[in-house]
């Protein structure tokens, strides 16, 4: 059983990375209404997950976890004007999101797709040009490698595709494969492109920023790649059974929509079954990178993993 | 008088441009809604203009003009992104775009507005990762640069907030300045970040594609200012006097909407002897680069400045 204090790690990230947000904006005239309503949704109190990998990652193979500030700041702007835009009234037309309005309900409809569109672009200017937001970051040739990495996972093969099947899923429903391997195929495509890929650049992201060689990224790949997908099985559990209290929303609203989930599928004991597994695999595939100080360094990435089928939200 | 054929030069380079974007997207599955809509927007048969002015600065510098293709198509996928945003509803509300239907019109809105994320991604991820489209490119370094640049250009300190701040003179005439001299800086700081710094962004990505040296950037950045402004001026009289049937689209739009333009605080003759100036200023800005080549050489770019005043759409 491990002691590790994945509660006040988590916390002392996010100041880190909750900071870092800051200084990129600080030097904006903040009366600007783009400005607001771009700070609206970034800063309205967010789990950080992705910048954490990133970080724990960085710190799993010695480096100073900072270097991989510019990344996780990117990645996580990217996630942020992701959630604006699906809360469009042309998406999923969402008025709440962590309890506050969301960016379009605060602000315009026009607002929020300005500041989606702001948050998109300025994540690839802080990758290019870090120097006056971060103390360290890394080399020219391997910031450009995360702008391709990034800019890959988060567009028309990554998370915007993810997007459009997940529309697609929902609007046709007729179109999807009725076996039942079909079907678990089809819904693995989805979070892999809508979600998957931006929790797998986080890690990679991370690694990358620290200089990791072949062996850790293809360890690493493989962890991000099975606690990408354990998040969403768990997500979907929680859906079914989680407590309305702690969700912030309501239990079940997948069944009522009819929605293609891992439990609707797989039922909801072989979901949880499921779910570990992949988190075990995770785990597995940390082990296999055996670099000597990588076990102490990598407790963090072990700890979030199991995290992610133990949370009740 | 120059007997420069700017139309067949024009063409040529549209043409190049033309292959290298359907390029960038052969390899993607063309039956994708998502690909479909992208590119629906992307070969509507736009005029090419900021493509044209990287190939021509890039030409005007002694390099083989293709060095600027993978920022020119770049450019052209962010200025598209740009086109199918205004477009939605709850900015413009345009059904028709060179007399085709708008991308949310031809699809849906939700899918316009992933086709305008994914156009925007994947403009700096080509940056990044030209390898596969582009026969020649230029080096990470002058790449990365090229990323920090055009998202500087394109983002929350250029294009973006130009259109925040184009909005909010349209919903707010009432804060707008009343005094001439005030009524023509606020027009002028729109149009410098609504069109304006993609238009400069051009001209540099060519330039620092090519290597430009320190004084071949400031004369050409001094060209790029003045016809931006230039193109902008003459849109706004065309507005005023254009012939519909040439243009597309009834003259006089702007005044029936009240629109802040060059013509209503100016008046129409000084609006055209302001063009004039500027174009006249453009061409200085050239003459001021002394390299022995360069004469001979720009003699595209100084066509296209003399263009934009005597385009009758």
């Amino acid at each position: 059983m491990s002691t590790f204090d994945l509660s006040g790690y988590l916390s002392r990230n996010r100041n880190l990375v909750d900071a870092a947000l800051l200084n990129v904006f600080h030097e904006l005239d903040q009366h600007r209404e783009l400005v607001r309503a771009m700070t609206h949704s970034l800063m309205a109190g967010g789990k950080r997950v992705r910048p954490a990998l990133a970080l724990a990652t960085a710190g799993a193979l010695g480096a100073d976890p900072r270097i991989a500030l510019p990344a996780s700041c990117a990645i996580e702007m990217i996630h942020t004007y992701s959630l604006i835009h699906d809360d469009l009234p042309a998406m999923d037309d969402d008025d709440l999101r962590r309890g506050m309005p969301t960016c379009h309900k605060q602000f315009s409809e026009a607002t929020a797709i300005l500041a989606g569109d702001g948050l998109l672009t300025h994540a690839f200017h802080i990758l290019a040009a870090p120097g006056s937001c971060f103390d360290i970051y890394p080399d020219t040739d391997t910031r450009l490698i995360l702008v391709e990495k990034i800019s890959a996972a988060a567009g028309i093969n990554g998370m915007v595709e993810g997007q459009m099947l997940d529309m697609q899923a929902e609007n046709n429903p007729e179109d999807l494969p009725l076996d039942r391997p079909g079907a678990l195929a089809h819904l693995k495509k989805i979070h892999r492109h809508k979600t998957g890929a931006m929790i797998e650049v986080s890690v990679a992201s991370g690694a990358i920023s620290a200089g990791a060689d072949k062996d850790a990224l293809n360890a690493l790949g493989t962890y991000a790649e099975n606690i990408g997908l354990a998040f969403q099985v768990m997500d979907d559990i929680l859906n079914v059974e989680g407590d309305p209290k702690v969700m912030g929303k309501a239990a079940g609203s997948d069944a009522l929509r009819d929605k293609l989930t891992f439990p609707a599928i797989l039922g909801l004991e072989e979901s949880k079954v499921f779910s570990k597994q992949l988190v075990a695999d995770a785990l597995t595939a940390l082990d296999s990178y055996s670099e000597k100080e990588f076990k102490k360094n990598s407790e963090p990435l072990r700890a979030i993993a199991g995290y992610i089928i133990n949370r009740n939200r």
